[in-house]
């Protein structure tokens, strides 16, 4: 497993009139996450696709518990559970600051494809042994 | 069951760099869909609002099969399967003109809340006949 | 001088905890209508990418007089006050269903761009020709 | 005069089918920005609102030199040239990590409101302080 943390500051923008953060928008901050992941595991996202291979989303689940409000700081935690194959499931809980029980989570599954031939494929070696490294850290600490 | 069927035209905005429709976007066109099922029904969303009742989203799922491309004319079809209770799921179903195979499918949970009370509650009368009326149409010409 | 209205029904997801439209979704409004008065004149901006040559914004410019409200029925009229050249000076007018007062008034500067050179470039032939045409029938009926 | 930068990684959300930043994600950057910038000064937009003041937009003006690409890190200069009175003109300039010269540049006007009275104001005095010492000490350095 291999977990990170980021935080989002809610804007203005993002609160509907009922004054909470409109619900699509965690998708976005849900990208914002697990790109902030990525990076900090040595991988960049736009330099996957600059190698040929895009990511594209397969499907989204995501279950509202509580509403965000304006200005509030979310963490939102990016957990991947397993190493990624062709299909790379990850897990999302946003919480508020100081308060450990999530108000949304979610899972958003991507899957690595061949731009040009616009087929599934399996991850580049740099990033499955970017995983690799990350799962062996984390269950040594474990 | 009933159900409607709604046009958006994709927008510039929507599509990202590998030139297909980002994937929150669907979420949007879901909402606009309801809306204009729901209106077609005879219930404006703002007025049951007015009247002291939020909708808000319990949960979401989507499935990408396809893309959808710039300018496209998208269908997004919007199916009421059971008659409203306190929890609301409405699925959908998002073709291109001219192809009947879905290229993605929703679903999106609302719940009906006193707005005062913050408290989950049956939805207003009207809107129960509403839809017990678009019901009683669909299984007699069924 | 060619003009266009586009109508525009305001979503949930574009208003704010003010209850009013979020100034920067006119701007969206503004895409889907100058792309509709262009279809109108046979142009789809779709045709114009495909044959190289891009449309970036080069500068906006947005007055708000009134805000709007959730469900209200906008009509965003296009206004091409002149043949179009290396740039092109687009003004949008925003009014209300049954209001001929603006409540949104702005302009949006495109430039022609040949998207291989990454330099300005004059309007291809049948959007010129679909201008001159447009803004002689606007003349005639004047 | 009273300057403040506000960092932001371009999201792929964010970014069009150019490959580019979509001219109106610019907006949001602002946002972020000044309300970032406010909270330097020791103001907090929330609340602004709270005591019964709300900041409707008035106008926005914004000029676009060069695109922004994916994943690059932009800093957003915001610049409050004078003293806010009813109205409060705000200043932008963007650029990318490395290179001093603006990308884009704009400038956003909003207002002070009573929320009740649905009437322009002048600025709460708390928020008329901040400024005034943020503008002596800017002046003491200059």
């Amino acid at each position: 497993m291999y977990e990170h943390t980021y935080e989002h500051r809610v804007r203005y923008r993002e609160c509907d009139p009922m004054g909470v953060v409109y619900h699509t928008h965690y998708l976005d901050y849900f990208e914002a996450a697990r790109t902030e992941a990525l990076r900090d595991l040595g991988v960049a996202y736009r330099d996957i696709e600059e190698s040929g291979t895009i990511m594209p989303v397969v499907s989204v689940e995501v279950n509202y518990k509580q509403p965000a409000h304006y200005d509030d700081l979310l963490h939102v935690r990016t957990i991947f559970a397993e190493l990624p194959s062709v299909r790379v499931p990850i897990d999302y809980e946003v919480t508020t600051a100081g308060d450990d029980r999530p108000i949304v989570t979610g899972q958003v599954t991507l899957c690595f494809m061949d731009a040009e031939r616009q087929r599934p494929t399996h991850p580049p070696a740099p990033i499955q042994r970017a995983f690799e490294r990350a799962f062996e850290v984390a269950s040594s600490e474990g």
